[in-house]
């Protein structure tokens, strides 16, 4: 039997047309939502993604403000740029574009970034909060995966969930939102030995590794869910999409599967925090 | 073949004994490192917790300042003690011992302790700094779980660890240590389809469940490591210790385990935070 195509430009296409309403109702209380995006130096991939970001703000009526820093930007003087953003009432959520130039100290950086307007999900207070189960703002990728199983009635309770990653913006916090959803869930990496035989148990396999075509479909258990964060040049996933589909119940596409939806969750959680701390013009 | 007995009483009185060095040379400098427990209500057992807790400072030379409050206390009243003792410079760590009486928000009370102070690592931001790999003061179990399988030369990486439990304060935070020691982590609960199965896949189990010898003998892969961190009425783990004792090539007994060093972690992140923050006299 063919699997079920987790089709994620769906998924984003209705989240959007969400969201234009919220960001209407927003505006007639005289509070546009507004994403700031930060970008350090002239990588043009980071180039793009930020076009596209800042392109589907306007799309839905959102503002976004674009701070382009010179590739020989320090730390402090991107802390700087970041104390301004979060100081400044007009700004909803801030996006520093990664990885930055090798100088800066990313990690300092992204803690820096307001609680209240990490709508990026990239500090360790925001990755507490949801792995505890509390927060506003989880990371994006791992937002657009739970948002795709929950638009398709896909339950995580009870199935063993093997997330193949450890990322702190990807592999981590998806393993705990998973866990949060009672998932029994396994997180795999570069160390771990025997992966087939771990993915082999798995009723829902997260591919998160940044390898492409990394994961075999001879190496999933029959009726498996195929969640694919992965995008790597060429517009390849980190699953062996073929072989994956032949085997799988449910498959996200590369491209149009979780990518599209990271977006809108971006999106969506700057909407959410013009709404819960945004300051009306009244 | 025998298992090794990982004795934690051992492992505590080392802990202990390089303590008391810190803490003269810190007394030397003008700071007495000093634990601040909060305590709500009168159950025995928190309160025999406490009191346990008061002594072991004082055998290594540090102060504590216990607090006790009524068991009516509300949720603001206790923000605000909490409030009071992250701003008094002579208190280096907070503990609030928990369970707290059902009036109060306990979440709300653990985010309010300063990061700063937070040695007992309850805090969303301590344990998402810990889990992405920086932070200063785990959760006081893991952490002892971690100097326990050091002191022993139990490396984790590569090894696959089933950690049964997800509570913030022991299965989640564990999960995420040996995950950055690059152990293989599934983490299960009572939602987990087939626990013995994936318990016979361990290298490593810990057992953080709260049922009293819950993990079977049987169960286990033979040589598995086995991390008893339960602690139930009658002096009893979670694990089943004779049967696991047969199977096993390591384990922590219970008394003398995982709980001795508990509290020496404390006392430990007591001194490191007054060696980090704390003001001298001079």
């Amino acid at each position: 039997m063919e699997p079920l195509i987790l089709n994620g430009s769906k998924v984003a296409t209705d989240v959007k047309e969400q969201l234009k309403i919220r960001v209407e109702a927003l505006k007639e209380q005289g509070v546009t939502p507004c994403l700031a995006t930060v970008l350090v130096g002239d990588d043009p991939s980071s180039a793009t993604y930020v076009k596209m970001k800042g392109n589907a703000c306007a799309k839905i009526g959102m503002e976004s403000r674009k701070i382009h820093l010179p590739s020989e930007t320090t730390t402090e003087e991107l802390l700087d740029v970041l104390d301004e953003l979060n100081d400044d009432a007009t700004v909803h959520g801030i996006l520093l574009q990664h990885p930055v130039p090798s100088q800066i100290d990313e990690r300092a950086a992204f803690e820096r970034i307001s609680i209240e307007k990490d709508v990026d999900g990239v500090t360790s207070h925001g990755f507490g909060q949801n792995a505890l189960g509390f927060g506003e703002f989880p990371s994006c990728t791992p937002a657009a995966i739970m948002e795709i199983i929950d638009y398709y009635n896909v339950d995580p309770q009870g199935k063993h969930a093997v997330v193949v990653g450890r990322s702190p913006i990807l592999g981590k916090p998806v393993s705990m939102m998973l866990l949060n959803r009672n998932a029994t869930v396994t997180t795999c990496h570069s160390y771990t030995e025997n992966l087939p035989a771990l993915v082999a148990d798995a009723d829902i396999v997260v591919a998160a590794v940044g390898k492409p075509n990394f994961i075999q479909g001879d190496w999933l258990k029959e009726g498996a869910i195929v969640l694919d964060a992965g995008y790597n040049p060429g517009n390849v996933g980190d699953i062996d999409y073929e072989s994956c589909y032949a085997k799988a119940s449910a498959i996200t596409p590369v491209p149009g599967g979780v990518g599209p939806v990271t977006i809108s969750m971006l999106l969506k959680q700057t909407v959410d925090a013009a709404e819960k701390y945004g300051k009306t013009n009244s």
